[in-house]
């Protein structure tokens, strides 16, 4: 049932970085963004695959982790993504990408959630300095990191309250609490 | 299986309209869209739900269909959509929407899937008369249409060819056909 795969694809951020993630199971989850929408058919997102220690560093070093969590910088050694794939826009084929970014990183999600591991779409970037870590071409804009291993932490939706707040918190267990509007509050009668 | 739906969940323009879409059905939908992922937790994204007939055509009097099919009109009266979810950002939220409704839309169209329906993401709009024509406030931005309905054409996916053109046709049989990249295409070797 797609909606247990979509409630159990949360926002990961803390992982048990032993369990490694393959290099063929990043492109069977590139396989499923391959084949989903894309605006016009155009097809412009590129995508760089990283599972090996190194070149997740390169990456790891570049990234801004939950902003609303202030005094945490993101996850410690031990807990960081076992891979990434960073999903790129090919300026040759087309300068507007509209949501195919959205439509692929949910696929690859659902597909991560489905072989039990999880991950994060991560817009925080520094983005120059990763095109450069990455040997980037200047055809290709960096427009998401989707982070990925074996989460460890336990993540909750809770219903947003009637003051409107959506920012997510931690409580003293370290249970990841994530308000989420209600459905009323976002179908409109007209 | 997540990728039997992701093989299935192809942008249907035909439907067989006699088969309705209920209103239940369209909330189920936006309740998966509610649970996915939206970028800093802003969720934004408000819907609007049209499943009667002469909302429905108010909808499809304001949609370009397959803009590669030049002559080919849109869907026929009896072959139209059942059903439209209009996708709006809220700029009373924010200002900037990123990817939240490719990773909305995906969800609502993988939902449609699992329960034999279709749909198409339609981006090309006449989006002052479709606001007009549905009274929806200035804060709300048309972002995207998804139609919806029990689909019935044929949608078949080729390997774009060496020259790379990825530009849908549809051959003697009707039968719809959408040229993909190559995996080896669209993954760097950086």
């Amino acid at each position: 049932m797609l909606m247990e795969l979509i409630e159990k694809n949360r926002s990961y951020r803390r992982f048990d970085e032993s369990c490694k993630v393959s290099l063929e199971t990043l492109r069977q989850l590139v396989e499923l963004a391959r084949l989903s929408a894309s605006g016009g058919n155009l097809q412009p997102l590129k995508y760089i695959l990283s599972c090996r220690s190194e070149k997740n560093e390169l990456i790891f070093a570049n990234l801004s982790w939950a902003g609303y969590l202030k005094d945490w910088d993101g996850p410690s050694e031990g807990e960081r993504p076992s891979a990434y794939i960073v999903i790129l826009g090919d300026n040759q084929i087309t300068q507007s990408f509209g949501c195919d970014y959205g439509i692929a990183a949910q696929s690859i999600l659902l597909g991560a959630v489905e072989r039990g591991l999880g991950g994060c779409m991560i817009g925080s970037i520094n983005r120059a300095k990763l095109c450069s870590s990455l040997n980037i071409p200047e055809r290709y804009e960096i427009l998401l990191v989707i982070a990925l291993g074996k989460p460890v932490e336990k993540v909750v939706i809770d219903e947003a309250g009637p003051d409107g707040d959506i920012k997510y918190w931690r409580d003293e267990q370290s249970i990841h609490h994530v308000p989420k509007r209600a459905l009323d509050d976002i179908v409109l009668g007209l």
